[in-house]
């Protein structure tokens, strides 16, 4: 089988060494091995700071939006290329357009709001100027210019085109080559996408390594940006390295989280909200096999409807279909692959002993087009905990198609509860009334990276819980990593480095324009 | 000698043991000794999380803003018993003022910019609402709310009430309870500010511990924030722990930076902005005997003019007078403490391989009213280093009234020599040149927080090379600690929690009214 390239230094490239066999997610065969071993990082960094920096300084932000737009273009023109792939790595075609049209749609909308909302120039001058003296002839204002060093992007292994796009399109606005390190489970759908827009972006502005990255942060410093998505552990080992702690590098996490969806005592069965809910949560139960970072793990319904909603769910657990991608009928995928479903019937185990299993089975699914053991194929699992205060729902994650239904009595004690994930990227509250909504919503922003608020009238239109958008904050505190992606030009601004500038408002004129 | 006590859940504690003794800088007498043994800080973080915190959210910002005004006008009623305790420290009445008064109008700008910038409410609405769906059922927005946490406010010696002011306005201004650990060897002078003002704000709003604070960081988490100013290694350190790296507390970093300060082509001697540059050099050497983070340490010289720059900094430094704080005629005082003027020496030493001292001696100075030796006199040390390619001017910091000289051959080459401070809070150009200015500016824009360009024109009403201004951001990427302070009301915005919130419109409208 064949080793997976690396494109370094405008180039492929591949290591030596076996590598790491990467399994197909369905049949259980190898797709290919990863291997970074034998590859000069340094002179890819070096290419980096050199080639690409200077490419990228050439183009004003509307240049570099026009890129951006063309290589969007581009993975749409092939994205049936990446859909292919995709589902070896185990994913519908329902999860591959959540990824590869998310990203796609993600990088278009950077370019449009770049093109719309950023300068024909390569800085951004962020304010009038500030008058410091009575006199006049001294003031201060704010501008952003690019950092003379690269953005290294380590991604997470379920979205390898979306994960990728969201934070190449602000690196490469804001000037910053980047270096992509994408998971090694779905290295393979990423080094594709990157295969079809090499070419629509300037020399050096993109660059990706499969494989390990040893020493990688040494060659990093104050210049620099790192952008992490994945587990919390492996952002607090990231984050303690020297060129964190020591040279400033920048640092942003993106980590898993225990994010919670909210029912409201008015959304009784026969209310639409009732539907809503139960329908939510088993979209985020199943699309892309739970493995999501935003999926809702932790299910807060109100004490008295605890009984009628784990029906509801139920019932329509009861509809989802597990199988090959593709397969007829099939609406779940397997996990990325048997390591990933070892530790998801693991953290089961945990979690089952703060409530008990209501749905699914963790040792056995039926399945349709593919052969249950081979395949890392898993059922949805729905658990339900009656007592809230378990530590376990609040700590344990299972990056599957788990969540946990739990209990609430008052709003009051539903704040204590939510605030016990430690800090989530996205929360949802399903209900119609007014005074409940912005009671949680208010009492639970410190929490989260992102709530959304789900009822009758904007359901048509809601793009979902687990959906980040390119215009909205993506990120969250605590256990979520701290971090903040996306919102639009924020991401942007925030890979520039801001400088105030002091003098004669005359010569700060002329030093911007 | 008295213990100094701490203020802590509203009552001021005496530690038990016998703590670090405090010399007065001007005499080595001992000022008083510092201790935090036997104080329950579990105990503060609890009452801040619980009082203060409450507290806070009880008042809108107009209202945080009112009391914040409060204790600033309350330091300016007592302001000399401030002044007093600096000379002590070894503060002339002109390094008090940079402090003192620096720091109570710190605080009313920042009180009149909530004032007029923030709403009459406890949250920020950032935005209109995004339409994120064509018929316009469905939006988003972004909130900024208060932490459910503490900001924790780790100060340097050399400004303490300023220090401890820039810091506590915004925090107070966002809702969060302070708790500050100022700097041993200025202790004393924090606390009496502290003891000014705790009664304008509100229960549980400010706490101060003297002295260590171990295993404080055990108890902060993604709720709080961790401001810090000193010394990049101490930043380094305190980035490692598992507050930061595991749980996300938010740090921000002020770390003391190889400022530089650059003359123009045309700034030959008889052109103003060649005086200007002289006097800017020595400003920043000798005041508070050149202990700012922001301090010039690397002055870059047009390389035919060097000899001419350096006779007319030494000529300026010739009418220095070193001596007690207050003494006739003393126009720079001692050191904070002998350790201090300890490493500084050892610093010139090593600094001194790299050139020569050009003028004053690191073993002798004439001191006006006090004892050279009791007292941690130091002469303004410049030296010069004809080879800027020496790695020690760029990597060595003498935290005292020390500068090298420098010379450049053109801008391209000089860029790079900037470069080599690995990121500094502070830079300046000196010149008339508009076209000069630009290119130093946009050119070394990325490696620093803030740039003062210095010519005839704005001389008269500029603030100088080394004073942050509240309006502008303070703070600088790589070894200046990568952080950002002040920058108006940027900095009240980075201790709030941004939170994206999607829904209808009209429900939207209601959360946040």
């Amino acid at each position: 089988m064949q080793t997976l390239p690396s494109y370094l230094e405008g180039a492929w490239r591949t290591g030596v060494g076996d590598g790491v066999p990467v399994a197909d997610a369905v049949t259980g065969e190898v797709v290919t091995r990863v291997t970074s071993e034998g590859l000069d990082l340094a002179a890819a960094v070096a290419y980096a700071r050199r080639t690409g920096l200077a490419a990228l300084a050439e183009l004003t932000f509307p240049q570099r939006a026009a890129a951006l737009k063309a290589a969007a273009l581009a993975l749409q023109e092939r994205k049936h290329e990446l859909y292919e792939l995709s589902a070896r790595a185990g994913a519908t075609p329902g999860d591959a357009a959540v990824d590869v049209d998310g990203g796609i749609g993600t990088a278009l909308v950077y370019a449009s709001l770049a093109r719309k909302g950023l300068p024909d120039h390569t800085i951004i001058v962020e304010d009038d100027p500030i008058p410091l003296g009575r006199g006049g002839t001294f003031a201060g204002r704010h501008v952003l210019t690019t950092p003379r060093g690269i953005s290294v992007q380590i991604n997470a292994f379920n979205f390898p085109v979306w994960g990728m796009l969201e934070k190449l399109a602000p690196a490469l606005l804001a000037g910053l080559p980047t270096l992509v390190k994408p998971a090694t489970p779905t290295a393979y759908v990423a080094a594709h996408a990157v295969r079809i827009i090499a070419d629509t972006l300037p020399p050096g502005a993109i660059q990706l390594v499969a494989g390990g990255v040893p020493g990688l942060f040494d060659l990093l410093g104050g210049q620099d940006h790192i952008g992490f998505t994945g587990s919390a552990a492996t952002a607090a080992l990231l984050r303690s390295d020297p060129a964190v702690t020591r040279r400033s590098a920048r640092f942003n996490a993106e980590a898993d989280s225990l994010n919670c969806s909210v029912l409201g005592p008015d959304a009784v069965p026969g209310q639409p909200e009732f539907d809503l809910f139960a329908d939510a949560l088993v979209t985020e139960m199943t699309v892309k096999a739970g493995q999501k970072c935003t999926a809702i793990r932790r299910a807060f319904v109100p004490e008295h409807l605890l009984e009628e909603v784990a029906q509801a769910v139920q019932a329509r657990l009861a509809r989802v279909v597990v199988g090959a991608p593709g397969a007829p009928g099939v609406t779940m995928g397997p996990l990325v692959g048997l390591a990933q479903r070892d530790d998801v019937r693991a953290a089961v185990a945990r979690l089952a002993a703060a409530g008990s299993v209501v749905w699914g089975d963790p040792a056995e699914v039926e399945v349709v087009g593919a052969d249950a053991e081979r395949g890392a194929f898993l059922s949805p699992l729905l658990l339900r905990a009656d007592d809230p205060d378990r530590p376990e729902p609040h700590e344990v994650e299972a990056f599957g198609p788990v969540s946990t239904l739990m209990p609430y009595r008052d709003p009051a004690r539903l704040l204590d509860l939510i605030a016990r994930g430690d800090g989530s990227l996205a929360g949802s509250v399903v209900s119609h009334d007014g005074d409940f909504v912005r009671q949680v919503v208010l009492g639970a922003a410190a929490h989260h990276g992102r709530i959304l608020v789900l009822d009758r009238d904007s359901a048509g239109e809601s793009t979902g819980h687990g959906t980040p958008m390119p215009q909205l904050v993506h990120g969250g505190p605590g256990r979520a990593g701290g971090g903040q992606e996306e919102g639009g030009l924020r991401a942007v601004h925030a890979h520039l480095q801001r400088t105030a500038v002091q003098g004669g408002p005359h010569l700060l004129e002329s030093i911007v324009k």
